[in-house]
């Protein structure tokens, strides 16, 4: 028997999905279309219990559940959390074998909530911690592929009842017929996939992610209740640096290949009075720029709060006037491994610059 | 023990991918590369035996393979026989049981040399038949559908060894997500799909048309040998309409979503001096006019022999100047059906006319 570390109720839910939006660096998805499912899970099969990834057997199967596509599209087209738990057993009767554990493959944005539309469903433990420690655009950015964990076999489902068991030879192969189905699909598919043991889960897991989301999510309801600095707050919470307050003097955005992609930039305000700003995204805040120099560069992860109120501002959101904080704060240290780097660095995205560890003070 | 019909040796592909390419009308793949794979596969494991669909007991498990894709791509990208096999062994794992026989899914083309790399490989008796008596492009355009039968469970497997299985709502559904995986692919892949039971099979099967390949492949050596008139044989064996003999004058050509759509104009000869001939095609050709009036439409077929050598033309290689007859055949009747005629008749394609039967005489 797992010793349960936390147990979560759908009323949890709501700090959930705003820390997994600050941890979704700007992208991510929209967590409320998770946390609605989730809440709605919970409150029909009870609450989560929320294990630390130590308590699972070495031999046990855990296995990550999340949704793929465009965010827009999710909150369009809501789906059931039926299809979560079909991709979830369908996985199952391929491994012939009982999954014992759930895990989230990306903390950050919608993800951080769906596991918990199946932990909750399926009445098993949901392990502490993801396989991103924030978001990522792309199927194979997950620490579990620096430990060589295979996607597949991965089993993808759509809100018709389609259904596709995939397996590939590598999890960039997986990544490429996952999305051409999901676009097939109408643009999102819920899918269960890297099925693992309890002993790779413990090399592989970046750990204590989703009791993070609840705690940032905690302090930020209780800063603001509190009348007290919600920024400030948060900032320590992530052990992060203020790299800029400012406001949104321009934002130029297109969508390529499913991605936006563009740049904001910002005029400084208070202490940053005099400089400029610029965040590249596609999707995620992917980089960061201050009087033309380049001081931030993912796998580091940057997020966007309003000023006043604290809350996380996706890539979405970002208009002319808004008036933000950008933070800094530093990856899981798996990404800063040469392989981690190859995976998810500034080159990935098609940046023409090297990953410098932000100096976090 | 089925009784053999007929056996086939390597020799024999010679003759069957003629016959494939009469009954492709001008699309349904180059059946070349079919033909050196079940080559390979024959004189690796022995000759082949063509068996009536009646000689199938009821309960057994019948299953068509093809390949899916691009024609040209075929061609650069010389698929292994290997793949074929590991889509059917592997719907047999998903199935749970062993298959008993092998089903052509489309005569027409490529894909009636295809099957003979299974059943050679196999050993597994093939079926002297397929689902179209031509060829179509899409998937779900299968006499199959028309008896109910699921294009799924289906596997798909491409050259390096990645594979899907799909479950999917409708045989539509499996046209899209496959025709995405496959471009996602490279372009081509191979699949076993549409498993049924042998009593499935004796209805839904569009008997006789493996042997009418071979036919009319040997048709055309002998009259060729025997300096006969081939076209004239050709016709004869088919039940064929001479429809029009001509020059090509124009071929429009756009390639649109995989497809090659276009038409091509003919200037009449002898006969038909004076008189004007239009043929439309997206990859296949499903529209005959002569002096501005429809004459032949999709389901009924109608290909292009050279006029001297009574070799079959594809659309791909229309070009001006070439003399060419035009034979108009009666289809299945299966296709004149309502519900086959939605599934291929000229609606379905975009051509705003209803389908009449030409009158063979």
């Amino acid at each position: 028997m797992m010793k349960t570390l936390r147990t979560i109720h759908a009323e949890d839910l709501e700090d959930i999905a705003i820390g997994g939006a600050i941890l979704g660096t700007g992208g991510g998805g929209d967590p409320y279309v998770g946390k609605l499912m989730a809440q709605e899970a919970i409150r029909k099969h009870g609450p989560v219990k929320l294990v630390d990834v130590d308590e699972l057997p070495d031999d046990a199967l855990v296995v990550p559940v999340c949704m793929m596509g465009a965010p827009t599209v999710m909150t369009e087209k809501l789906p059931q959390g039926d299809e979560l738990m079909n991709a979830f057993r369908q996985l199952e009767k391929v491994l012939g074998r009982k999954i014992d554990a759930v895990l989230c493959g990306e903390a950050g944005g919608i993800n951080s909530t769906t596991p918990f539309v199946v932990a909750a469903a399926s009445g098993l433990p949901l392990v502490d911690g993801d396989g991103m420690g924030r978001a990522y655009p792309e199927l194979q950015m997950e620490t579990f592929t620096l430990h060589g964990v295979s996607a597949t076999p991965m089993v993808l489902c759509d809100d018709k009842g389609n259904s596709l068991v995939l397996e590939t030879v590598s999890n960039g192969w997986t990544e490429r017929l996952a999305r051409a189905a999901t676009v097939e699909m109408g643009g999102s598919a819920l899918l269960a996939f890297y099925p693992m043991s309890g002993e790779v889960a413990k090399k592989a897991v970046v750990r204590g992610t989703l009791s993070l989301c609840v705690n940032l999510g905690r302090t930020l309801r209780e800063t603001r209740t509190a009348h007290a600095d919600p920024v400030a707050a948060i900032t320590r919470l992530l052990g992060a640096s203020i790299i800029f307050h400012g406001r949104v003097k321009d934002v130029d955005r297109r969508t390529i290949g499913g991605f936006a992609r563009g740049s904001a930039r910002f005029d400084g305000l208070d202490d940053w009075k005099g400089h400029g700003f610029r965040l590249d995204f596609q999707n995620e805040f992917l980089m960061a720029e201050r009087d033309g120099k380049i001081i931030c560069t993912t796998p580091d992860l940057i997020t966007l709060l309003e000023a006043e109120t604290g809350a996380p501002v996706t890539a979405d959101s970002l208009r002319y006037g808004l008036r933000l904080v950008a933070l800094a704060f530093p990856c899981n240290p798996q990404w800063q491994t040469p392989a981690g780097i190859a995976l998810v660095g500034p080159r990935y995205f098609g940046y023409d610059t090297d990953y410098k560890p932000y100096a976090f003070t």
